[in-house]
């Protein structure tokens, strides 16, 4: 990874560090694997228009009010949060029920990082559920990429930075870096073996606080991989399908 | 490490993680790898009357002026700094030159972390060099234990999480955690294989930085275990040796 003409590749473990990376012109990843950017995978997979992501359930209540055929979704301790019509589990959302709909989704930790990230290229969301999408996009653009952990309160998470490590292990041979935060998260995901991600991540202090709430099917949703292969891209303030974005691109010309 | 009977054991990642960190009542072990914590140990345990870590060249110009037999000491981009007498190597603190004295080291980034804790119940700095003296003081005092690291300016690194993580390690079977910089930081210490600290370093963006100036062989002594078995604790701004502070307590009984 030390090949200065590749793109650079970084690793930001929360949004308190987030000062520290330069996203200017790069490609920067949003990741909250328990379970927004899960959820968000899980939504636009199955089919639906997009995803807006807003940080209160205020915030959710007005914005689902102005749209028509949308969902409002969100939790608190574990449950949906008054006000809201949804929650925020990936598995809640097949195609049957999301598809041709907006889901106007409150995260707390996602939504905050995705709101500080300033000049970036492009902005789009990661989670195991979509790993080798996101892997492939970012191969494909060849743009200097920062992963963003959305952590927890800011605290450095697991389940995230596993996350990033799978990430930054794969992408090995396309970028280069000298950054100690991928070096790390590289080791802690050959720490977890590569495959058995929820086996690993019970050890965790998410894990622990989720299946408090009985959240344990979720969580190895959320650690499986590639279920819903998409890419969602920032646009104009929505999460939508990269696909979409490319052929609405390409549509003037035909 | 889940009997919360025990003490408490956190991993502050960063400077810039502080804030998620109550060290109120606490031991905090400052780390600060390459080189400061390296140097202050060696300082001590060859017969330093203390160490006083100043923040600013000016300030450690100031101070020395005012303490007779001190030495002022620090580097800037691997040289020492204009208007200091001295470096920042460990090795170059032997007891023929350092025993009697009053060390002033200048230290950007272990000063700044140790300046930022509030209330703790102590401070006392930690590295390899003295990795087991301060494992064992810490199981001795049975208090909860923040592990602070100095990073390089914000940046998470190699070296001090990995001292973090060997410390954690060693203290499983003494205290108790739910958090994920500790469990991380474990993973990363198992990963080196617990031994070969330095070739382990040789891959981190610190030790690249460092080499680019020579000192390598700075970097092997740091990265050396229990040379220099003392534990520096921070008394009225000054790291004096545990055992003076312990004999300082008792000879008024005597």
């Amino acid at each position: 990874m030390n090949d200065t003409n590749k793109p650079g590749l970084e690793i930001c473990l929360s949004p308190a560090l987030l000062h520290l990376h330069d996203t200017v012109g790069k490609i920067v990843v949003i990741i909250d694997v328990f379970r927004a950017t899960s959820t968000i995978a899980a939504a636009i997979d199955n089919g639906a228009e997009c995803v807006i992501p807003v940080a209160t359930v205020a915030e959710c209540i007005k914005t689902g009010a102005a749209i028509k055929n949308s969902i409002t979704a969100g939790e608190r301790d574990g449950k949906i949060a008054p006000g809201l019509q949804h929650g925020n589990s990936p598995s809640e959302y097949p195609s049957s029920f999301v598809s041709g709909k907006t889901l106007v989704l409150t995260t707390t930790n996602g939504t905050r990082l995705l709101h500080m990230i300033k000049n970036a290229d492009t902005i789009i969301t990661g989670a195991f559920l979509n790993i080798s999408a996101v892997c492939e996009y970012l191969i494909q653009q060849n743009k200097s990429v920062v992963l963003g952990c959305a952590s927890w309160k800011d605290k450095f998470n697991m389940e995230d930075t596993l996350f990033a490590g799978a990430v930054a292990d794969r992408l090995q041979d396309h970028f280069h870096h000298n950054d100690d935060s991928v070096r790390a998260a590289i080791y802690l995901h050959r720490s977890s073996g590569g495959k058995d991600y929820i086996n690993f991540l019970r050890d965790s202090a998410h894990y622990r606080r989720l299946s408090a709430y009985g959240l344990e099917a979720d969580m190895e949703y959320c650690a499986s991989t590639d279920l819903h292969p998409v890419v969602p891209v920032l646009k104009d303030g929505a999460l939508v399908s990269s696909t979409r974005i490319m052929t609405e691109a390409v549509m003037p010309l035909l």
